[in-house]
């Protein structure tokens, strides 16, 4: 008897679901998408394999979508966050090293030197980020980062980071959700930095926040247990690295990726070497006005933050990747919370 | 209007979800536990986190429950099932390398010489591992695991070890998700072993699987990217590897852990150094009629798969972690799928 009313009831529940998520498809949920091709594909696939019967039609368990975030979510220009988020973190340090100011790449840092700083290159990133980024347990770098996305504005747009999130593809986000999508980032950011904010933004939970990582250590202080934060990378989720993050973290192969880069080709070839319908999309920065324009592809200017090379152009033209063009394709940028 | 209607029906879908949960909750959701201490404290838990209005309520979001697989989720005697994998897959592979009738461990293992085999120690099972669980795809991989799943059979209960789940433990993961919880596993073994299986087995989809890794890499052959599983550690999840794990993948800390050794010991000082209410559960093998009985614990004998040592026993009582009593508390022990 009790299951009886149980079944009913999960009837019920299955049936208003089904008419509600019609409901929602019947609005436009992608009202700051230009009527274009961009828009046209998304409605086309998520139609396809949503629709039960149709021979692309994919169980909701396997629908997995990967998004990356810097220039994809969030602008990347004229750096990525990340970077900013460690400058500044190199200032607020400075007062306890004083031997900073001698010594590279930090002197660069102090003296606004971007020059020096460039010339530096990855070895000097991998130090200004080990300084800024490891040292503290897991708990003080989260209460870093929140007090920092609060009070560091975006140079050019002068409002918080997270208030920069693009609009068009929160509601890209919204929409894949309400179709049955379970929506991850997949950055080469590192994942305790956009775990403080991911949820708050894009409605993404922490456990579906795929980057990279820094090695932490389990201790336990004061006969209370922390997570210290070493200064050795873990694993650097980009280029190659991302069909292995998905492997490692998500374990089951996206139906739709979507990114803006050289670092985003290996997971869209990853994505779209799966059987059955697919959805590979590439924002590409041709905006100038209303955000920035790089590539160098289609030759706009070239870029070391989110390169998009005339090779990836052509690949996505060959592989019927679908190239999101910022000024033609969407309406607003930026959303107006 | 549309969006009236669309509020209308998912208030509709809330209230009947609300009767439907308590409908499911006044039925006996966890019928193979016995009345005691164990069942009593895991449904109290569960309605203290989750009351509305209640001082210990935890949104839905943060309702993370984590659960170690071997010997908390199945069986992890006479050897874990992966150790048992592993030895199939050595002797399977054994004709293409006649160097292995004479090289150790791998001579030990066509033998059937488990004192020999015990003698290789850590760096003699990393050897083994790496012989029968790297140099393929990862798709060749989840072949091989699924089709020795289907194929093997527990020496003791000839079933698939797949058919051997702990009942009580399988109403234990329902009845947490029908309440709202997030379940997850947080395993020693390998993430590509467990996940062919889990979301059959346990309800859980591959993206809720934390456990050990191997490297791989991404590579395109014949024009179609592959990830190829390298014979090099890239991390283990056990021991204080496990909040470390918790925390890469998950991100959030849980609120509910269970465990059953030694190696789940640091899981639950993490899970249990949270504010709030918490539960923290150890399955204890005391039943070697039913199933096995092993500690060195309360005077058991000891074992090397899932040694629960007595200083374990005394942390618990301690902090109050709930020790679960196969013999006492579990009416029934093996699922009868």
């Amino acid at each position: 008897m009790k299951h009886n009313v149980k079944t009913i009831l999960f009837g019920l529940m299955g049936l208003l679901w089904i008419m509600s998520a019609t409901v929602a498809v019947a609005e436009d949920s992608l009202s700051s998408w230009n009527d274009g091709a961009a828009k046209k594909n998304i409605m086309a696939f998520v139609g396809k394999v949503t629709t039960q019967g149709s021979p692309e039609f994919v169980p909701p368990a396997e629908r997995i979508a990967t998004f990356d975030n810097d220039g994809t979510l969030w602008p990347s220009h004229p750096m990525y966050t990340q970077l900013a988020f460690a400058l500044d973190r190199i200032k607020a340090l400075a007062p306890k090293h004083p031997e900073w100011k001698t010594k590279q790449p930090f002197k660069a840092v102090l003296d606004n030197d971007l020059k020096a700083l460039a010339a530096g290159g990855e070895k000097g990133m991998v130090e200004l980020v080990m300084a800024s980024h490891a040292g503290m347990s897991t708990a003080e770098f989260e209460a870093i980062v929140t007090d920092w996305l609060d009070k560091a504005r975006h140079p050019r747009f002068k409002r918080r980071y997270t208030e920069l999130a693009y609009q068009p593809m929160l509601e890209l986000l919204t929409f894949l959700r309400a179709s049955g999508f379970k929506t991850f980032i997949v950055s080469g950011g590192g994942v305790e930095f956009m775990r403080p904010m991911t949820e708050k933004v894009y409605g993404i939970p922490p456990e579906q926040v795929v980057g990279s990582t820094i090695q932490t250590k389990y201790e336990v202080k004061d006969g209370k247990p922390v997570l210290m934060r070493l200064p050795k990378i873990d694993f650097i989720d980009d280029k190659a690295g991302k069909p292995v993050g998905i492997n490692k973290f998500i374990g089951r192969r996206p139906i739709a990726a979507f990114g803006n880069s050289s670092g985003d080709r290996e997971m869209l070839e990853w994505t779209g070497a799966g059987s059955g319908s697919r959805l590979m999309m590439l924002v590409f920065h041709d905006d100038a006005e209303r955000e920035y324009a790089y590539g160098p592809a289609n030759g706009l200017p070239d870029t070391k933050f989110g390169t998009f090379p005339q090779s990836l152009m052509d690949e996505a033209k060959k592989k019927g990747w679908v190239v999101i063009s910022m000024k033609n394709d969407w309406k607003t940028i930026f959303s107006n919370k």
